[in-house]
């Protein structure tokens, strides 16, 4: 595929404790990086799309192993911004049937959250852009990253770069001050593709709704440049065994994808941002509801795979869409 | 919770096989350090639960990384004596599918086998305690545990502490020339709440019958002092996936819990203690039904963890009995 | 059991990725030494019949590695060779759910591909041997190999010992000039068992049916010698959730064994081979449909197992044949 | 020894590169927790010392394992306050030869640094004790950490209760607008053994020698509650190997250890704690001498062990001191 | 630095046995990738040089891995090639004291070895280059690898690009028809810096000297384009212990370097490719002497370190040249 | 070589704490299996040497991994005997410096100490052996232990069996009763080549010498079978630093061997078994001053491998012994 992603937002070094012990009795912790925006930027990498990621790491050791691991990943770190502060982390726990698995952050006061990027050049950074990706973690964080965030989106915007959003709403972040509902629409407007719930819904566009499609119809009034809105569905029977789907709107009705059980989940961290990437790959390739299976079967390769980046390849997306080769041994 | 729980019996290093590595071919093992009642004892310090044990140890750095573990477990050590000789061990095979787990003893002649215990001042162990528990497994051990047991269920009967046993007989074990009805029909008489099948009915009380309920009232005729008599249900799918539920008899009624369905199963030993630990909390707490189910979640909850100690808090148990966020990623 | 079994093919160096990793984020690989043929070895070895294996390995601490493995394994390996060259690999990624498990090989060239073993004086080697067993791996590497084969079966075939071959066409090798048919139905011909499935049949006995019963009454008609024809069936639900059972025609009839749901897979690996070592076992031993149901559970079991050798008991396979056991915690 | 020992100090999660592996190409981590402070009460609680530790952890799983770490040392963890927040890291990777060891700090705006601990009742604290431990590092993290300090010197010192001081500046810290100068005379006036070298006298009590003894001397003048004032000296030949030994003023003369060639240095952090908490061990046992020795021998056996712990006996120091065993085969 | 450097040569996937595990025990193995030219352009890329590797690796998850660990080491891989075919291996045992380490290789027939690469468009490889650099490991390998490396240099050599070449004589390699003085003297002719010890002038350039110096000159005689001639000097007292020291003959005379005493040593693989790579860097930066030390002090860096790729900064090696901070603790 | 040794002796599994982690805080161990005697044996194995391992294992899965790590090392196992009982164990952590190494026994009522090997047909056993080798630790572990030490002393003895002792005179163990005088002088006797140092020959031969060459001749003069006696002189700087050295009594004169400086141990358990197996195999093989210099240079070997068994090939030692290619890369 001949296309160029930009993606913007924090990426944190994960410590994952190994196997399934619990935080309290773990004595090493497995690390890599990740982060909403970036995970979909490493799994569209992986598929062969030229993807730049923009954000800012510490100038240290630790934000240098960062910025190797974006490398090995795929991506392009010309935009990786190096700057004093701390990197955010936040720690893994995986479940296992009854016991859920566990995140707990420690991102506040990083040196994303602190970055001034006022003086990035975004022209630059669109330049050969097809597709740009933000969620709504970045504007959660800090005024500063909001402010970068909008700077983004509004010269992407102008620059008739194709824009994608996971608005993801989190109740523990946005605490400097401003609410959701101060910041997401603007940014909502100027965005074709979201990725919402209806709690999404609720707390970043103020759209009451229960029903699903019924929303879709709302927020696409609100904003008329939104041309899809897509979620996936998740039904949790335990921390190992979840199934999978996922519905687009695409402005004439809601898709359904087929529905995958995932019986043996070995790692469920960034299966949506999986999902986003599918989304995005897929809408740039080809037709809707091919777009969404690719979606979801991206997403659920994820769940068996150590880790946020979803390394599956294309055909390994493709396959599984079409039944191909799931439980074979393949030499 | 403000209680205070005295558990008695021999630990032991258990050295477990990673993964699903047989033992034939496992170059490394991993190491914890458990037993029945210190398993009992380590969940409820977990749960804020005063909570000392008392047994012996090794005079070596070998005991002194066992009273290690215990106090990172939570546990007033205070009670562990040093004495010249070797800790009992256990070896684990973690199994999966059709094969079974494995659990290889090498515990005779350790320190807590031959260790002479009359000095205990019990009256002052028991200092402040709610509850004292004990199992089936420290009177089979060797003459001098029995007498310790013995010891110690008296000292805790005439001072008024609750009296918990799990019955738990082992043929295996019972090698010093006495027989279980020699000796646990005294112990059992003076216990509050005993843990027994209908197989250790008949060893240890001499009771045979088919149906449960039958079987709790004979042995509370013969054994007023008891108030309460459980065990699990457990279907043996395979090493993977079991059900598990819990029943009571409170003297009225036999009480009938939930039953879970547990399809990836981590780590299985340790389960029963960790049913017994939630009982006794449970009913030092509350309600019977209440103490039942969170006994069973307990136990659910266990066999996701590896190693033997039952690393959950109150409030994880809690919200598997409300059937709250089972299956969730909690950030 | 007092019985000799001779087998020949290559091992090679397993290189497993460490629990679920993929090939792409692994940073160490577990090694264990692995082969159709000595799979069925250690298989046999560990069942207490005397195994020795024919291979040739390099002439380096690689070799000697495995070599040592394949003591450790209990085969007799007075008929290793040792020359200049290179051992031949194979990489394995343990896949789950809908995601596939992978092998690549990098075998050519290897110092058994370019073993001449013509010197090889198998008289000396069927000593005392009551079975030989080779595959359709053996004849396909190069055309020394398949010389080799043939030497084999002919001096095994003139000296009354029993013959197998697992059939086991693989279309990625056959890369030096020859086709399956030029070769295979000599060997076959000579061969007393077969495991061959419908594309075994096409490929190596130009026998096309679709009906696995008719397919059997051909080959024997074909192949007089022939006694038995097993295969297994593999219903392929995801990469951790199997079901296996196997049938065996005995020359009267198809004898159908037990179906079993394998729904937590460790290592699918070997699985053909523990079979097949299951029915050389049972057939040495006693009934058709005994054997059958013993090598099925073999297979079972060898899917709990990490690596490709089925390191399990008799007893452990006799215990599952009668399902006793599944799912308990053996102490 | 029946001495109680109090300190008080942040403690953060240590995160170690395994082996020599670099910071950039490391994969995992070893985690465990130290701290200056609290490196001093692990040896001594490890010698026999009843010992607690005043700090502050974050309310999670991470402060949850922090705690069970310092149980497992052996600290009464009665004064460990829970509170909001994130807990402070450290990053160690670990040298050879001619490539120096590294530690990277991410401890700003920790739960200890915001910790209000205005409400500790320092009286209680220090029931029955007969020694406080503070370092220079306290002050320097935050004003609040300040007051924290202040409070415990005062009341210590009004107690009765012996005060050791490591002075320990680093420029790093003291960013929250105080400067040494302001805070540490006060502090220092009224301890009676500190740690402190040239550069430390310089930034913390504004006395500019080149002499140590005549630095001694001086601090002794300016602050006469100053008993003992002790220093250890480095010699750095490479990360592998250093020279190490001390001295000790006690107010008539310097006295000079023994010196020790460390030649295969496996974890040179926590030497200088290893070293303090010799120092009070041995001031509160016997004479200044011995004590002195006891220190540098306790910090070169810590040079041995991983992690910042110095998990040795009385009994291996003292052997140590003597020369016996050295390099022997312990059986 | 803002300079670009081309690297042309084989890269291997690389096993090490863990820790000071010998082959025979070792039951899994590290895996990096390395080459000599690849290190070289690792360490470059480090220290901020824009630098292309050319090279050929599977079309395969395995050849994908090590392209992924090119770009985490930094460099350019847009010429890198995939072609059918295996990665050369080589497997390592790390020695001690009087046991020495060792190399296995398993390189033949690789993909490398059979990579046609005559459609490689030289001009646009060397594009904005400064600097080329090959080895004779490539020129040993194959006809194909030979051709490859004439069409580099003659390219490099045409438009003005500066050539460094590791001499590096093999007698294991050149197994495929030519000999050394077949094609080296042509390459070295059109180089201006090698590296070559006595054994490489005899082997590769027919000279025959005892003395280094009159060696030197011989071949700037010979071959006058060379401006540069450097070795180093390695005094190996055991595997864990060895003295470095370097070389370099400007056309006017020996300078030699400071001399090392490395006693823990690490990992000596790619010690040699560190010092290239240094001795190119510090060329393109500045003096000769300066060059000289500096990459002696990259190469004792090092030995520090585990795999081949020499992790270090430019401050790092400069603090070295200088000797500061060696053996300190650096926070 | 075409001789064959067999020795006697008790294995047990061997469980060492990894790098340099304190027995406190390990959380794993590596599992290896040793005994002096049998440590000797793998030595011989690895050389070429046919030998077989007289000893008693537990009728389990661990005297099956046992058994099957005798295998991978080469022995011949038919005289391994299974019975009811507990494997012996030893604990390994592995000093540093000034940190001795230790080891801890849990050794005592081991399935050898119990073992009745009355039933032993020792003429069977020692058909077509040249050598048979004994240590003072059997007799030193049980009555039946030491009448089996007897029968095979003399059986060997009556077939004309060359015999080897190492005296290894142990203080914790003969705890059976009997004292080393009551038993050793008869063993001792017969036997050819001792290894003896001056306390083995006060506590084992009554001889009380401080001159190394007047107790040989003493023990000579006692027991005139007595060949050759031999120690090693090691001198213990650190647990990282040794020097050793060898000497020999030939009933002539005092053989005194190299001396080796060993700077970087890695381990050093089972060093004097390697001696003794040079020795073995340096007298089986050639002159007196040869086989010293063998032994002392396979022992300095030994203290670089991990574990007790000495995996180096004849050609390392002989190497060594000529001082080539110590501290090489060897390719
Ligand atoms: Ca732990
Ligand atoms: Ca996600
Ligand atoms: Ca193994
Ligand atoms: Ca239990
Ligand atoms: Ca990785
Ligand atoms: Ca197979
Ligand atoms: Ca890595
Ligand atoms: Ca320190
Ligand atoms: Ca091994
Ligand atoms: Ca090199
Ligand atoms: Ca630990
Ligand atoms: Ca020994
Ligand atoms: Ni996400
Ligand atoms: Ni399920
Ligand atoms: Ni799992
Ligand atoms: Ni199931
Ligand atoms: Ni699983
Ligand atoms: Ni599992
Ligand atoms: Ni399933
Ligand atoms: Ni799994
Ligand atoms: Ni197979
Ligand atoms: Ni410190
Ligand atoms: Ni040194
Ligand atoms: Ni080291
Ligand atoms: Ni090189
Ligand atoms: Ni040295
Ligand atoms: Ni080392
Ligand atoms: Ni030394
Ligand atoms: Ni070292
Ligand atoms: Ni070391």
């Amino acid at each position: 595929m001949n296309k160029r992603v930009i993606t913007l937002g924090e990426i944190m070094m994960r410590l994952s404790t190994p196997g399934h012990e619990r935080f309290v009795s773990s004595n090493n912790y497995n690390i890599v990086y990740g982060g909403a925006e970036a995970n979909v930027a490493i799994s569209l990498a992986n598929w062969g799309v030229s993807t730049a990621h923009v954000t800012a790491f510490p100038k240290s050791d630790i934000g240098k192993a960062a910025l190797q691991y974006l490398r090995f990943a795929g991506l392009d770190t010309q935009y990786v911004f190096f700057e004093e502060g701390r990197m955010g982390l936040y720690f893994v726990e995986n479940g296992a049937m009854q016991r859920s698995s566990k995140i707990i952050y420690d991102r506040f006061d990083s040196v994303f959250a602190n970055f001034d990027g006022s003086f990035i050049d975004w022209k630059r950074v669109f330049e050969g852009a097809d597709w740009f990706h933000w969620t709504g973690i970045t504007p959660a964080i800090s005024a500063s990253a909001a402010r970068i965030c909008e700077a983004a989106v509004n010269a992407a915007s102008e620059l008739g770069v194709k824009i994608s959003g996971d608005i993801n709403y989190r109740r523990n972040l946005w605490q400097y001050g401003k609410q959701p509902l101060d910041i997401m629409p603007d940014l909502i407007a100027k965005t074709n593709l979201i990725i919402a719930g209806l709690t999404d819904f609720e707390n970043c566009m103020d759209i009451h709704e229960t029903d699903y499609t019924t929303a879709c119809k709302k927020a696409q009034e609100k904003c008329p440049s939104i041309q899809y809105i897509s979620t996936t569905y998740r039904k949790s029977i335990s921390a190992s065994h979840n199934g999978l789907s996922g519905v687009i709107w695409n402005g004439k009705e809601l898709l359904e994808s087929k529905s995958y059980d995932m019986t043996h989940i070995v790692d469920r961290v960034g299966g949506g941002d999986a999902y986003m990437a599918g989304l995005i790959y897929g809408l740039l390739e080809g037709a809707d509801q091919e777009a969404l299976e690719f979606a979801v079967a991206a997403s659920v390769l994820k769940h068996s795979i150590p880790g946020d980046a979803n390394f599956v390849s294309v055909d390994e997306v493709a396959q599984l869409v079409k039944g191909e080769n799931v439980g074979k041994l393949l030499r």
